[in-house]
């Protein structure tokens, strides 16, 4: 799966035809019309998928008797496609299963990175399902032309941040495409395969006849795992269960292709609950840039590098000068330790009276950014904590291929 | 492995740009300038191997203590890539090993299919080196839209045939991709196909832009069989183990681009040995149809469907009247019995009395045709006798993915 970067402005490897005007949003590439933030209407409108509303959230909360998400209340993640099929199901008292994944290309995640992660520990644990997650150590080897054993160590670095997310190892299977492509799944890549032309890929992915043909295969790689009878050893004689893609709404140009290959091999088309960017410190027209440290928190930094990252580099919807800031407020809208804030905190009511305070001067950056430090500080101390407990062992253990007998239960 | 079908004329499946005026020659078609005969010596030229010479098969025959095969004195295995080489590394006492392969399209090889298996086994009781066996059916459930299962159906029917050709169950271990890519074999494929662009694999197998990306993705399978880390249960450790490749010459592209890729990630090219094309039974400017039984002999035929065959469809050299036969003799050059009984007559005395006799006349074609049909019935007598000892456990002993400590001894 590719690396969203979850950002604005993620690095560019590719051009891209998903355009509107400037906007740019690919696997590979996410870019805001210049100066802009995403247009998230248009990019809906591009892409044809539906927006995650209201009634959906209310129907999740009482179809899974607990508080919706704070990604779902506050509209992180904003659009889907067929969610409500899957809520259906559910009613039914049948069963889906979860997919999503991550590119291993770096060491060291950040927080963007653990957003469709902790969203989707969050619907397992309220919709009591299985899930696998995809590490698609094979397109970094290909698109950051990483060596295939590099790649192979990053899927299982990364997979012990996954882990320290909290899923749960009996329903949960996490593979390496390196390691797990074969039988069954290679079986339904080929079906893929045969109905996707060069032109076709061209066109959802901006690939080029320059493109290296790794790169042209790739894409029913990232298809597969949305079909049940790619995992022989979790779903056999369930060929019909249906599955649900959490994932930030770059990665939707392999899930049109999927969905429309789905029905032509007689296969379920995958539902998508699909998250907005996660923005860089410097601002949602900022990009969060791989060779640039102080563009995002890793869940590696220390609360010294929280604390300096936070102070030196969000972008302040603050005024000027304090006088200015007393008379006219904060701009909330720019303002990045507000929009940090509306992520990872999770009291709706303190979130909205920091936003009333901050909004009319009352409250200044300084005491909202002190506020975003204990929170984000917080937050990569337990997952540090978490990882450190993560063995390698328990890596061993979560991406073993194996039954899970208890996975629906 | 495609299925090169042996003709002189293959069903066109695609175009191909390996072409001299209107000679085609791709792993999908095969086909000499209207009216002639395949051109060797320009496909040589055009694909840039060497001519398999006498001084290389004495080579072969001082090597191997033993009297070089009918395919190699004959010529029907007539070019090569750094067989040389080959025979240098095993003149230092160093091994090697060799690759087939076979696309499974049909239920019922024909003799022309057996070819290169014949051979492969001559090669690996000479040299006493281990053998994989490539069944793409991968590939033909993409290029003859089959299903998966009845690909995959096929690939174990046609190993039957493989193992009854006689290979050593010590020495060979036979494959089919939709069960064992994956592993180590798909890290070479992604190594594989980093190297190539979509317009490399159009340049060399005249691919397009509507095809679609299961074919183009499909080249890196046939390559990685070159490389021994792609078998770490056979070669662990043996990463510098040559490979040579017996197959007939429309697989070239295949190994021509393997051998260009190999170097740049730190591998050996393979060595080849390349066999022209079995002829159709109504000649050499005939096409061995798929849709015509009567173009071919099958090793499923009886006595009684060889000798009609034989007889009322081989295209003879022989004049319009007896008159004029035991007036100018037989035209050898075009005669198909002579061709056959050149492949599977093993005495070279008998073979060259019947092209004296024949060829001045003494010798009628219906007495040639005759002495066909027995050295063809016993053959393939002899083939669905072993075929029919050929039991399912065999296949899944052969196809078991298994050390062969045996191998090299």
């Amino acid at each position: 799966m590719a690396e969203h970067d979850s950002s604005v402005g993620g690095s560019a490897v590719e051009s891209t035809p998903v355009e509107e005007e400037s906007q740019v949003v690919s696997p590979w590439e996410v870019s805001a019309k210049a100066g802009g933030k995403i247009d998230y209407d248009k990019l809906i409108e591009k892409f044809g998928c539906q927006r995650l509303d209201q009634s959906l959230i209310n129907r999740v909360e009482r179809l899974t008797s607990s508080r919706a998400h704070v990604f779902l209340r506050r509209g992180v993640f904003f659009a889907h496609r067929d969610l409500n099929e899957i809520l259906d199901v559910y009613e039914r008292g049948e069963k889906f299963y979860l997919y999503t994944g991550r590119g291993p290309s770096s060491e060291a995640l950040h927080l963007g990175h653990l957003v469709p992660f902790m969203f989707t520990k969050y619907l397992q644990d309220a919709f009591k399902v299985p899930l696998v997650i995809q590490l698609t150590d094979d397109e970094k080897c290909m698109w950051k032309n990483l060596s295939v054993e590099e790649s192979r160590r990053l899927a299982r670095e990364n997979a012990k941040d996954i882990i320290a997310c909290g899923f749960d190892i009996t329903r949960t299977f996490i593979f390496s495409d390196f390691d797990y492509v074969g039988g069954a799944f290679y079986q339904n890549m080929v079906r893929v395969a045969k109905c996707v032309t060069f032109n076709k890929v061209a066109g959802i992915f901006g690939f080029t006849p320059e493109d290296h043909i790794g790169k042209i295969s790739f894409p029913p790689v990232q298809a597969v795992p949305s079909f049940p009878s790619s995992f022989p050893h979790l779903f056999a004689g369930n060929d019909n269960l249906r599955c649900l893609i959490p994932c930030a709404i770059d990665q939707d140009p392999y899930f049109r292709m999927t969905r429309d290959v789905a029905p032509r091999i007689g296969y379920q088309k995958p539902a998508l609950i699909e998250s907005s960017f996660f923005p860089a410190l410097q601002g949602e027209t900022g990009k969060m840039s791989a060779s640039d440290p102080n563009s995002a928190i890793y869940v590696t930094d220390t609360p010294k590098d929280i604390k300096n990252k936070v102070n030196r580099h969000a972008f302040s919807g603050g005024q000027d000068s304090i006088e200015n800031h007393r008379k006219y407020g904060a701009n909330l809208e720019v303002d990045i330790p507000v929009k940090y804030l509306s992520f990872f905190l999770e009291d709706d009511d303190e979130l909205g009276h920091i936003k009333k305070e901050y909004g009319a001067g009352r409250l200044l950056t300084g005491e909202v950014k002190k506020l975003l430090i204990e929170v984000l500080s917080k937050l990569v101390e337990r997952h540090q904590k978490a990882r450190a407990s993560v063995t390698d062992g328990m890596v061993d253990a979560f991406m073993s291929v194996r039954p899970l007998p208890h996975m629906f239960s």
